[in-house]
């Protein structure tokens, strides 16, 4: 059932799986000294895994409304609600509210587990990433409001597809529809890095690599080539191979260089006449989409190399004053020192956008899409106030 | 459309597409002086895929009735015909009448190209193996009729489902359910040798050899091993594999062994943690399915194999006497000289009944299912001459 353990059950944290209102998650959201465990618990189990967010998005954009302090904009389930404060500086917060299908049997509705500073949320969408969209929710209710004015600009951003594929992704279909929305000096996505800064990501490629031979029955082997011994070499290279790790910004990102699927054959008598070996490439951000193809050529020498697709990734952003200045903050509470992220995120989207973006939100990264996803709940606050302290810090003077 | 230029269409040669009656059959099959040309191009037209042989079973058990000479038994879709003369050997010639799927566009009907001895009748089954059924139904309507009694008795075997799984093959089916039907001294299988004797054939096993893995997301590939990379090894054992040539009973059977398949890894972002390898051995006939095993287990050494079906050889069977003399009598009508037969068949279950058995009938064993199926019409009559002068030649008295 899960990977570690299993807690003996407890009674839900939450109100229980299901369609969950803009009023109830207002009033879990609207309380600045929650712990917020409760709201996390309610939006976990208002299941919504990618392509079943409307039900989500809507609650969101109802609590989001009823802020006089926000201006709400709707993109298919994505939702985006901005201060307009007339602040020299407008700081980006974005997460997905999607998540990937829940684990069987159902790690839903979630359980919390333990006492105190060492209880466990557990669930799906606790780690990736409802965890940093109950931080971002509770802050856009409570930023803004009289008294709580923040020292920068704010654009908040909940938004769909994020688990699936790319072309999908709500964030890209806002930055082609509305790209004005999502302009800022500083993007911080919620997605999970145990309540530390990782900064940027590297990039991915894939590659079919194909080797060919000559069909023939197997009864008569030797009247055909066999394209799997030839895809040998091909392998062997990839064992061989020594990734490299590589300093960008002051944080080293480390590569790798796999084969993630092989292929090759068609019937149990017959001499296979192609196989196909399919590499994926995770490189450093200071590379480009070309050079990291010039890479896997050069080490796959020799071969019939075909680049299937590629993604960019990006620079931690951490040479921008105002990511060292939030990295100073979340230090400063937390504890947590920026370190690389490994995996593809939407940070590489702000990149794009020209946006010096960074990762932070509560959860182990490592537990995300995992039967066993839990995030500890002391993470939750310590995330909040960390972002709290820094956003109602003086930024910038007013315009 | 055809590996080689496909020949100008010309009228077909046979009675066109669709069910043969036995009086049409026994009408081709009746004339001693024929060429075998229209009867072949009869029971090819009446299409018979491995599944859809009942039409053409029926159409033979209505011809092997009509002959006194001969005991007819039916078992599901296989026939077979006995003679009781009282001789002191037997000889059994057993051919499937079923054929592999036909070509796309369709490979029939049969279509005569070219005139004279070079004339080939191209189409499904013409080689594998209704050539050998043409002869066969030849020699039993003459064979044993007043004036042309042979000098062993005879059993003729008409079976199915040759060309799929072993369990549904008739001639097994009819071994289980009255294996007193196929005793005899000698078994002649009319599979194509282009008019020669090809002896046995090699035996065939199948082992699956896994490597394991542990999973991981790709964008951490150092937390997994990858599955993948560590069937290299294995890869490269097969393509440096140096196959042996053994002689057995005079001809020299050449093995081999192959990765047939290749199959790895679950998603094109996950580190694979199992690969899984399916190896093809095909071994000379003096080699026992447990020595074959131990062979493989032996170049693959370290990894985990397991064996997933085998199926011993058949010896050559030609130093039986009876064997020896058939050889004999062919080497003098077609020049033909014992070879060995690389691809299994089913000789090696008459040799498990303890039969010494041949493979001997027209066409080039190289061009079965293939879509450029085709026989030299001279090989039919060739092979039915040769068949028929040691047939009705002394090789025994009387009992």
């Amino acid at each position: 059932m899960t990977s570690t353990p299993a807690p003996a059950p407890v009674p839900a944290a939450g109100p229980g799986t299901g369609p969950v209102t803009g009023d109830a998650l207002l009033a879990l959201a609207a309380d600045p000294a929650s712990d917020l465990v409760g709201l996390l618990a309610a939006l976990c189990d208002a299941e919504s895994v990618s392509g079943g967010e409307t039900a989500l998005a809507d609650a969101i954009e109802a609590v989001l409304r009823a802020q006089p302090h926000l201006a709400v904009h709707r993109d298919g389930d994505c939702v985006v609600a901005r201060t307009d404060l007339g602040r020299s500086r407008r700081v980006v917060l974005a997460g997905h509210i999607d998540t990937v299908p829940l684990a069987d049997p159902p790690n839903l509705p979630t359980r919390l587990v333990g006492e105190g500073p060492d209880a466990e949320l557990w669930g799906r969408g606790t780690v990736d990433m409802k965890g940093g969209v109950a931080v971002m929710l509770a802050l856009a209710v409570e930023l803004g409001a009289p008294g709580r004015e923040p020292a920068s600009d704010l654009t908040w951003v909940f938004y769909d597809h994020e688990e699936v594929e790319a072309e999908r992704n709500g964030l890209g279909r806002l930055s082609r529809n509305a790209p004005e929305l999502l302009h800022g000096d500083l993007a911080i996505l919620g997605e999970p890095t145990a309540a530390g800064i990782e900064g940027g990501c590297n990039g991915t490629m894939r590659a079919r690599v194909t080797t060919r031979g000559v069909a023939a029955h197997s009864a008569r082997a030797w009247t055909g080539v066999n394209a799997i011994h030839a895809a040998a070499p091909v392998l062997q290279r990839l064992a061989d191979y020594v990734p490299r790790e590589v300093e960008v910004d002051g944080l080293v990102y480390r590569e790798s260089l796999n084969a993630v699927l092989v292929d090759g054959g068609v019937a149990a008598n017959v001499i296979p006449d192609r196989c196909t070996v399919t590499v994926n490439y995770r490189f450093a951000p200071s590379l480009t989409v070309a050079q990291a193809e010039a890479h896997v050529r050069e080490v796959l020498d020799g071969f019939d190399v075909e680049i299937t697709d590629a993604a960019g990734g990006a620079r931690p952003g951490l040479d921008d004053p105002l990511a060292l200045e939030f990295a100073g903050a979340v230090l400063a509470v937390t504890g947590g020192r920026p370190k690389p992220k490994y995996g593809w995120t939407d940070v590489a989207r702000f990149a794009e956008l020209g946006i010096p973006a960074v990762n932070f939100g509560p959860g182990d990264p490592l537990l995300a899409h995992k039967d066993d996803e839990r995030v500890p709940v002391g993470q939750l606050a310590l995330c909040r106030d960390a972002l709290r302290a820094w956003l109602l810090g003086p930024v910038g003077p007013a315009a």
